[in-house]
């Protein structure tokens, strides 16, 4: 079946590594008989900042603006700004998106973070209903796909920037998950600018081979909303009790107070 | 002693709970004899995307443009964009920075995400040997006040968006203490927006109790520099086995497989 692929790519150098990686999705995800849109941030000059002028026509409370409720609005009645609309049209489209960018201070880099605060949209992306294991994008897939200067060692629980999947949770879990889409495992580039040119095609290899059965991979595994409460959204009891004796937590930020299930953000079935 | 206070601040309107958390940051300081100044990045349309532009002058490789290693030299040769190093002027003046943002998306706004992108430059800010206890900023403090939507129970570790202490590991380890910063615990607004007027009023009210103490508090802990070698950036094994016994992990994110430090990024001493 032909599936529709959005690609979120943040570098401003058509020369870079991420773009050769995006690239390379490109290629092997068309060849796979999929159709590809690319959404090039830095080459649409998108506007990262979430202000009012986002919204057409007249705010409903000018005096006390909240983007929240007025991005809300706008969407209901037809009043977003074109560049959000058009994201938004490619985001229904699609059945997979894939966040290509270089991870800046342990996030997306504020571009990205612009499409994520604007496009994803209250009531478009997510209502106080729908979201988490019942959100909107339910039947849809996405993963993140980036580089780090750091190596894979540094970025463990013994490592000086700490566990990855710690890192991974508010992006994941926080943003995607939030939104209902099943999460793909993380694509990780570790440090290829301090790589050799053998080693850098190596890491392209390697992603060019696992887009080959990408369309395929069980996503990463998430708490049902079922699982909470409706009031404090805290765990239900017996989702407590089940898992008292357990070695684990639910996920990494779902603890417990237990350690954390290892590879939980990095890893299918972990 | 008269401090010197910068508050970069994150929000679209002058009457929002955020804006009231600054004022009233803005008017204890300065009544505890602190120099205030403030950052209003919407006020100022801050430019958020890392981009050529930043840089005056020709690029050392135009063509495979690289932002860490353009930024980089511009800094050290004086050919940052002027929005960037009057930032960072700011930034070396201050002994203290606080960030006042509503939580989007797990982390900070888009237009803030710019300003740590931009302003923290490779050198300015880091250097591979001048980071997190030995970072350049060691001697000043900074920390995160911000509101969310969420009830604390829902940020908890059997609570639907999992454990703030993993949200906020990324932002305080990886990009506050990562630069030096001796961080201070978070003020966190649990969803103002749908309290009472008096709630609201009583959450100001105990930011500004706070504050009157907020110079004399004790930051956060997190693990020394020394603690690592400097190949791959491991825990020491005589560290590791120090703590082999121990029942908690070192910090959230440098867990060892054990359960994290409770309250590890949100009390100080723990």
């Amino acid at each position: 079946m032909a599936k529709k692929v959005l690609i979120v790519y943040a570098h401003q150098s058509s020369s870079s590594f991420n773009s050769a990686a995006k690239t390379t999705a490109v290629e092997v995800l068309t060849t796979l008989g999929c159709s590809v849109e690319v959404s090039d941030l830095y080459a649409m000059n998108f506007k990262a900042t979430a202000t009012a002028e986002d919204i057409k026509g007249d705010l409903k409370d000018a005096e006390n603006f909240s983007y929240l409720d007025e991005s809300k609005l706008a969407w209901e009645e037809g009043r977003l700004m074109d560049d959000i609309t058009k994201e938004q049209s490619k985001v229904i489209e699609a059945d997979f998106i894939i966040f290509q960018f270089p991870m800046y201070w342990f996030s997306v880099p504020a571009i990205m973070k612009g499409w994520i605060d604007r496009v994803l949209t209250n009531g478009f992306a997510f209502t106080q209903e729908k979201r988490y294991s019942q959100g909107i994008f339910k039947e849809k897939r996405a993963m993140l796909s980036f580089t780090t200067g750091s190596l894979e060692s540094m970025f463990s629980a013994t490592g000086i920037n700490g566990d990855m999947n710690v890192t991974l949770w508010p992006l994941q879990n926080g943003i995607l998950h939030y939104c209902g889409f099943q999460v793909l495992a993380p694509q990780i580039f570790w440090a290829p600018f301090s790589a050799t040119p053998e080693a850098r095609s190596c890491m392209l290899e390697g992603w060019r081979a696992r887009l080959q059965g990408l369309l395929e991979e069980q996503p990463l595994s998430f708490i049902s909303l079922d699982c909470f409460d409706k009031k404090g959204f805290q765990l239900k009891s017996d989702v407590q009790e089940k898992h008292a004796a357990k070695d684990f937590g639910l996920a990494v930020g779902i603890h417990m107070g237990k350690p954390l299930p290892p590879h939980n953000q990095m890893k299918a079935g972990s």
